[in-house]
C-alpha cells in the first residue's frame, strides 16, 4: 500500500498540472449501458443478480461510465480524472498485473476543440507520468484509426472484415507477424495478398520521414480518410514536438487498439527497458499506458444524440504497481515502513499503565504518532523490539524513579542511548529529534 | 470531491497518529462470506450474477472481509484503517447522507491484550476525529453487550428473546419509548411489566455514578455477564478519563446496536447540534460513528476456530460529507475551487498556439500547474473568463510584441494588472508571485 500510494501522488498531481477535476461514478451501470462497447470482450463483464429492481453490472472501465455521465449531465466540456477499481470476469495472471478487480487511472478531455491540441497534450501527460515514475525507457506508440482503416482499404481488405482485420493487426505485440498473418488468411479468409500488403505496411514506424512516405504514397492517399488521418497525425507530431515529447514519440502502422469507440488517434505506451534489466530481456510487462479519441461515445447515450468529441488515456497502474513492487522485493532489506509511528511511550515496571495513557494523550494532543502496547504490564523486550522491527525512531520510557522527578526518558532506538527528560520539554525534545530523523533519512 | 478529500486527509492523518496500516480487500466476497452476518438486513446484500464459477456478493460492510482477511492469513495481530465503498440494496435517502453504493472508514484492532485498552483507544479516535472535523458538539455513547443482555435477563426478559428485543431498544434514538415498548408487548409478545423495567433501564446513561447506581442494582449483578460487563465499563471509563476524553462520553443503556456480531463495548457518536444551527433544533444527521468489540468473527472464518479478538469502529463519512456539503452551499459564495490551476497561458494575437504550446511545456516542466484553451486563435475575453470563473490567480499572455522582445506579459486576475517579463525570468516570477497568493489566501 505504501507503494501505491506514491504512485497514486505522482499521477494525481501529474492530472492536477493539467488542470483536470476529480470526478466519481458508481461501481455498477445499468447492464444496457455497457452492451455493445467492448467488441469480443463483452463476456468479461459481471453481473449482478436479479433481485429485482433495475438490471445492473460492474463497470468494465471508467470510460464508457465517463461518456455516460458526460451525457446524463449535459455537460460540453470538462477534463477529469478518475482513479478507482473496474472488474472483469477473466482468468487472472498475477504476473502480469492483470487481475479480476483492479486500478484503472483514467484522465480525458471532453469537448469541442480545434485538432489535435488535447489530443497532443494526453501524449505529454503519458511522458510526464512514465518519467516520473521512473519505470525505465519508453517508447509511446501513436496511430490513428482512419489510417489503419485506409489502409485496409488500400490493401483490399473488404470493409465488412476492418473491424476483424484489425483485432488480428493488435495482436502483433505479443505474436509474431507469420502467426498474424495465417490467422488473417485462414482464420478470417482474407487473400493472401491482401495479407502480405498489410505485412508491408505494419513494418513502418517513424516521424515525419513516415508521415512524408505514406503522404507520397498514391494508394493510400486516394483514399479520403487515410489523408484525413495523415493531416491529423502530422499536427499530432508537430505539437508533441512543441510539447518536448517527440523523441519518446514513435508514430507505429502496427499499433491498432482492440476497442470499438476508438475514432481517431490511438495510443499506446510500452516500457523498451530497466534499469535493473540485463541487455536484451524483454519485459514482462511491456504496455502500461493506452488511449485515444472516442468521439462518438458520448452521443450513445445521449437521447439526441448530442455530439462530444473526447480524447483520454488510461494509466495501466496495476502493471506499475507490479513492477516497482517486484524492484522493491529485489532491493531487499527491510522494505517500506508501513507503520508511521513516531514514537513509542513504553515502560519496565509494572502498574505504569495510567502514566503512559496519560503520556500518549499528550502526544497525540501534540499531532505525534504514538504507540503504546496493550498491555497492562508488557515486558521492556517487546517494547523494544516493536520498535525496532516497525522502525519507530523514538521510545518515551515511563519509569518510577522519572517520575518523581517529573519527567521521562527518551531513547533513540538506532543508537540505544537514553535521555532524562522534563514533562514539560518532552514535546519541543521529541519535535526536534523527529525533525532531525527526517533529515537524516533524506540524507 | 474538494470537500471529501478534506475529509480523508483529517480521518487517514488520525488513524496514522495511531500507528494503524492502510489494507485493502476486494469489492465482492464469497456469498457464504457474508451470509448469516447482519440479521435481518442480509436481505440488502447485492449478490453477483450466476455466470459460472464462485458465487459472489458485494460487500455489504468492511468489518466482514476484514474479519475474513485476518483469518485467512493467519494474522495475530493488526492494527488497520479501511476506506473504502460497501453496497446495500436500500432506498436512497440522500438528506440522510444514505446511498446504495457509499463509503465507509474503518478502524480496528485485532488481537488478544489486556481488557479495554484498544477499547478506549477506539473511542479517543472517534473523539479527535469528529473535533478536527469541526461538526459541531458531539457525544459519544458507550455500552456493552453483556449489560445490556444482564439488564434484559434482570428484567425477566426470556434469553430466546434477548436479539429480538435488542432491536427494538435500538431503534429508541428515533422512535420514542411508548411505540418501542408497543412494539416489544403486542408485536414481541413481551408481558408488559417486563418491557416497563427495561423501559426504567434504557432511561439512564452517565459516567461513574451510573456504574455506581447499577453496581449497586441487586437484580442486576446476580446476572454474572452483567457483572462483567460493568467491570469492563468502569475500566473503559477510566481509561478515557486518562485519554482526557470522557467529558464527551456518555454511558448509555439505551444504546444497543443491531449487529449480530457485537460481543463486548458498543459504541455511537451523535451530533448533538451544530455550531450554525438555531437552538433546540434537531440536526438532520445523529450519529456520525459506530463500532463496538467483536470477538467471535474471525473464529468464524478460521477452519480451526482460532479466536482474534477485535474491536472497531466505523466513521459515518457519508454523513460528514452531507453535513460538511450543505454547510458548503450554505455559505454561498463562488464555493471551493475544483481546478487547481495555477497559470493560463493565453494570447489576444492569431497564429500563437505554437508560441502558447512552448510556454505551457516550459511552466509544466517547472511544475507549475498550467492550461491553455484547446483553440488555434482563442478571444483573448474567453480566456480572462475562464481565469476568473475557475479562480486561475496568473495569466501568462503571449503576444507578437513581447516576443520580439524576447518576453511575455503577466497578467494577475485579481487586480488585472499587467507586467512585461523576459523569458529566463519568467519561472522564478511566477513562483515568487503564487507563494504570494497562497500566502494571502491564507490570510
Amino acid at each position: 500500500m505504501a507503494i501505491r500510494e506514491g504512485v497514486f501522488s505522482v499521477i494525481i498531481s501529474c492530472f492536477k498540472r493539467h488542470g483536470a477535476v476529480s470526478i466519481s461514478t458508481p461501481v455498477f451501470e445499468l447492464k444496457e449501458t455497457l452492451l455493445g462497447k467492448y467488441g469480443e470482450d463483452q463476456k468479461l463483464i459481471y453481473d449482478l443478480a436479479d433481485q429485482g429492481g433495475e438490471l445492473l453490472s460492474l463497470r468494465y472501465d471508467l470510460t464508457v461510465p465517463f461518456a455516460r455521465y458526460v451525457a446524463m449531465n449535459k455537460i460540453k466540456t470538462i477534463k477529469r480524472y478518475h482513479i478507482d477499481r473496474v472488474y472483469r470476469r477473466d482468468q487472472p495472471r498475477m504476473t502480469l498485473g492483470r487481475y479480476r478487480e483492479f486500478y484503472q487511472c483514467d484522465f480525458d478531455i471532453a469537448g469541442e476543440y480545434d485538432p489535435m491540441i488535447p489530443d497532443a497534450e494526453c501524449v505529454r501527460i503519458v511522458y510526464e507520468i512514465l518519467s516520473q515514475l521512473d519505470l525505465g525507457s519508453f517508447i509511446i506508440k501513436v496511430n490513428h484509426r482512419n489510417v489503419l482503416d485506409g489502409m485496409f482499404e488500400a490493401c483490399g481488405v473488404p470493409p465488412e472484415k476492418f473491424r476483424s482485420i484489425c483485432s488480428s493487426v493488435d495482436k502483433l505485440d505479443k505474436t509474431e507477424w507469420e502467426e498474424v498473418k495465417k490467422e488473417m488468411v485462414e482464420g478470417k479468409g482474407l487473400e493472401e495478398a491482401v495479407a502480405d500488403k498489410i505485412g508491408e505496411y505494419v513494418k513502418l514506424s517513424g516521424h515525419f520521414e513516415l508521415l512524408e512516405k505514406l503522404m507520397s504514397d498514391m494508394g493510400l492517399t486516394a483514399v479520403a480518410s487515410a489523408r484525413a488521418g495523415l493531416e491529423d497525425m502530422k499536427l499530432l507530431l508537430h505539437y508533441c514536438e512543441l510539447f518536448g515529447v517527440l523523441d519518446k514519440v514513435s508514430f507505429d502502422l502496427s499499433l491498432a487498439r482492440g476497442l470499438d469507440y476508438y475514432t481517431g488517434v490511438i495510443y499506446e505506451a510500452i516500457l523498451t527497458g530497466d534499469a535493473t534489466m540485463k541487455d536484451g530481456e524483454v519485459p514482462a510487462v511491456g504496455s502500461v499506458a493506452g488511449g485515444g479519441r472516442y468521439d462518438g461515445l458520448v452521443g450513445m447515450f445521449d437521447p439526441k444524440g448530442q455530439h462530444v468529441p473526447c480524447v483520454g488515456v488510461s494509466i495501466g497502474i496495476e502493471r506499475v504497481f507490479s513492477i516497482l513492487e517486484s524492484r522493491a522485493k529485489e532491493a531487499g532489506g527491510k522494505g517500506i515502513r508501513t507503520v508511521e509511528t513516531q514514537v513509542m511511550v513504553a515502560s519496565g515496571q509494572k502498574n505504569l499503565l495510567e502514566q503512559r495513557m496519560k503520556v500518549c494523550t499528550l502526544l497525540w494532543n501534540a499531532g505525534i504518532k504514538t504507540e503504546m502496547l496493550y498491555k497492562r504490564n508488557p515486558k521492556l523486550l517487546n517494547q523494544f523490539q516493536y520498535s525496532e522491527r516497525e522502525g519507530v525512531p523514538l521510545l518515551v520510557i515511563v519509569g518510577e524513579e522519572e517520575t518523581v522527578k517529573g519527567g521521562v526518558k527518551i531513547r533513540d532506538t538506532h543508537t540505544r542511548e537514553e535521555d532524562f527528560v522534563e514533562m514539560a520539554a518532552l514535546v519541543p525534545e521529541l519535535n526536534k529529534r523527529l525533525a532531525e530523523c527526517q533529515h537524516s533519512e533524506r540524507v
